[in-house]
């Protein structure tokens, strides 16, 4: 199959790679050349604009930095919206708002072109295994025609819903999930430090009893361990993406108390520790906060 | 070994049968003698006094519904101090205040008695099953001379310390953790419903990924289903239980910004679905402050 | 002077009264004609646009819904941009974002034009009595030219700073304020009330001590009679404001708790109350919350 | 009169040398006998007992830290049980807790004594000046009883109900909405700094327009001087206050989302500067949450 992928930062460059490797012929462009070469070296070809990348390919992802970044690659004469063919299907792999989904689609739909929105699950080594949780949403023969390019990076693919902007809702509640889960260890791990009790033995309860999944396993180690250096996702990104929740709360008038706290700690953590902190460093706002000195140092 | 149970509510009573099965001798006391038949029919014998019970036992754990019901069990002519021999150990099982925990701690020590606390994780349907999550703390002795009867009730025994309180403070972060889990999945599925995505897409990505863990798929679908009632732990006693980690909290000096959350929404739960609502049920508090109808009706 | 007050919503529309009766030459223009009746009957002159309105004008004053309505009577053709004489001011009394008012004044700037920003404190009734609070900022010169008019709707001008947005960035900042007091009352008459006490005794006591200010008379007495309807101003107006003092504080980097709780309130308010609650209803959903009664019913 | 003080702190001792100065013959009583020295050079006498300061008195004050202090005078041979007689009353000065107001009523009730609560607003120096505000409950006849002693000691006495504890409740209200004003003010005025706004412009504007009362003032200066050093209030003194609302709105289910923030912040106050610091100080706490740096140094 031809794919193109666009955008090729610590997420898009793995997924290319392994694109490449399963054995389909894929195009790639970035915005700056040099990080295309892993993408080179595993068989892809540097396409000189995102047009000229979607042109010909029966499946064109994109995976950007945010929605402007989205934007900028869509239009304009050089743009995907003016090289996607009839039959081809742009799948959207970033995490982008809601509304911009929406806007996306209808630009689309204006051109007859077809859209996937499916954000993924996952850090960069995630990616690199194709070990993703892709979750996909957009008519059904859309979905269906991206499945076997979806596969060749992801674990798993959901569908969960017809309109595009739908996988989008639930990528931000599942990362707006995984920071509460991170908030709510910080607090109790606080709460067990000061208290006395080893937090890695409340950890290992936790982990194997009740919260025996990768978020706590994972992100309990980063956080029982302080290793937040350097960021797998960096704090203002985190930020980001929960405005992206709160505008969608707003919209649709859902009040969300513990959103709230976690956009305050982001706020904390890059005012406090920097905007190249990791967005599970809120942990250690938390621990500050309750006057805990770093445990690494 | 001869082991008595002391308070025979919907997790003792499980509890002493499953001691009697497991082969143990089993003396059993609770407040109204109605609740003992179950373990009797298991074999176990009733006793008139917490102290009756108490006297000539190995192991004698305690199930009570709070502090005031320990305290109560434990003194006078008829408690548990005045029958808990020298070698025994008393194994406090409810989830109890850690400052309560230091108190039982000194009133056992200054009677050359020993204390282990032994808190355990699971609804009524995991105690039948001998599956529940013990989380241990006490001398390294007094765990291991009441370890072969804690095996005959949980699937898995946790040992987090050697101050018994340590194991009070763990399992209220414990308790903590599982509710904020809870209200995190209400606020994200109440943000679906509204953005028209279904709820149950949300919660297979959700459990199909990331939280693969029993705390989010067995109170996503109690949530998913609203299916709150009969209580399996009414909100009083979870309110109960967030009491106690704030005061650890206010005494640790510990900000706790999710616990004030879940509090509230608690207080709310009390306050308009009345005191045998489910502590889940702060997941159906969040869907009304959401203006969302129930699912269920 | 010749002054041109643009917008006569149910603030605009008395204002453009008083800088008449104040001598002034006004002239006004509104997007609907028939809004303009009450300042025509008191001597204003109709203009067909915004431009003609600021042609010739000294003052141009723009008291419009949002952002979006103040960059609509700027731009085009017949727009303020187009309009306003080297020599004139536009003051512009909205309460707009930070980012917004940055951007009006680059507008101006770059056209050899000036800008004042000086929103007003005070509801409708304020208005047409000419005492409203305003606050202003923008170069020294230009906030001294617009002077005469803003003595004649207000009673008291206070400038804050040399860039227009800064008196933005107060105005938020207070009506962030004046929610957190109605918030605060809220929350204090509840508990009072649920405990027994009068809820007037207990706002006496406050406005009778140390809380002797209009905000908390003026509201408390609103919270305590419910005499929420019709509004004087609505929640999603006031939601919009506080999504404006948000986005400043992301971009500032501010955590802010307390207006985490006023917009859940808000988005509680809109979703159960409708988009016709005033904002100070927030009021009742604290009450909801706790199970009181509606005691105007 | 006669009339005894009980407790010789920095709010007890003014009072009692106000009561002296009124022309009362006056009785106190403290701990230390030390701190008695200013109401003994006013005129009073030292009693060596609670009990004798308050045998032959028509009122009795009692000004004490907290309810376990209240709970010490009152008890045992030299308590004040044994030494008030029939038509004299107790009035209660002290912040206490609801619970424990109701509980003290009884055991006057029991011994057919009368008791009014009649906590007061003000700082020490309020105290020195008379200028306290008082809020009392009781019996009518009971708290007619104690008005002219209490006119000595405050500038007005606001009655708010027949039972003691409603002005307990009340005071304790009043403590809530005092810190949640210097928490709303210390957000708006972190917000100005980094936005570049003077925050002595935002507290004029503030208290010179909406907020013109004593707490936005006073508090208002002190948050923008930062002057909090040495402490008028203890934050530990402000988190038992805070608990003892929180108790309340626990028992009469009331969600009261503000007052988690405020407890948060103060416990962050004390974990991170100190047992020492004044109540206000989690406006320090607020700042440093957004990485501003100590106006003061």
């Amino acid at each position: 199959m031809q794919v193109a992928v666009i955008g090729l930062g610590n997420m898009g460059s793995p997924i290319a790679v392994n694109l490449a490797r399963a054995g389909h012929s894929v195009r790639v462009w970035n915005r700056s050349r040099d990080k295309a070469r892993a993408a080179v070296e595993a068989g892809a070809t540097l396409a000189p604009t995102p047009r000229a990348a979607a042109e010909g390919s029966s499946v064109v992802f994109t995976m950007v930095a945010d929605d402007t970044a989205l934007d900028a690659v869509l239009a304009g004469d050089d743009g995907l919206y003016a090289g996607l063919g009839a039959g081809a299907v742009h799948v959207s792999l970033s995490t982008i708002a809601v509304a911009t989904a929406e806007c996306v689609a209808a630009g689309h739909a204006a051109r007859g072109q077809r859209l996937v929105c499916a954000p993924v699950f996952g850090r960069p080594e995630a990616a690199a295994a194709a070990k993703l949780y892709v979750v996909a949403a957009g008519a059904a023969a859309d979905v269906q025609a991206a499945q076997p390019a979806l596969l060749a990076i992801g674990q798993r693919v959901f569908v969960v819903g017809e309109r595009p902007a739908d996988a989008c809702l639930v990528k931000l509640c599942g990362n707006f999930m995984i920071l509460a889960a991170v908030e709510t260890m910080a607090e109790a791990m606080a709460l067990a430090a000061k208290g006395g009790v080893d937090p890695a033995a409340l950890l290992e309860v936790l982990t194997g009893s009740l919260f025996d999944s990768p978020i706590y396993r994972n992100y309990g180690r980063i956080v029982l361990e302080e290793r937040y250096r350097p960021a797998g996702f960096v704090a203002p990104l985190g930020l980001k993406d929960m405005r992206l929740v709160a505008q969608s709360a707003e919209t649709l008038r859902v009040p969300m108390p513990v959103l709230g706290v976690l956009r305050d700690h982001l706020l904390q953590t890059v005012a406090t520790r920097g905007a190249d902190a990791d967005w599970s460093e809120i942990a250690r706002v938390v621990a500050d906060n309750a006057g805990l000195a770093n445990r690494g140092s």
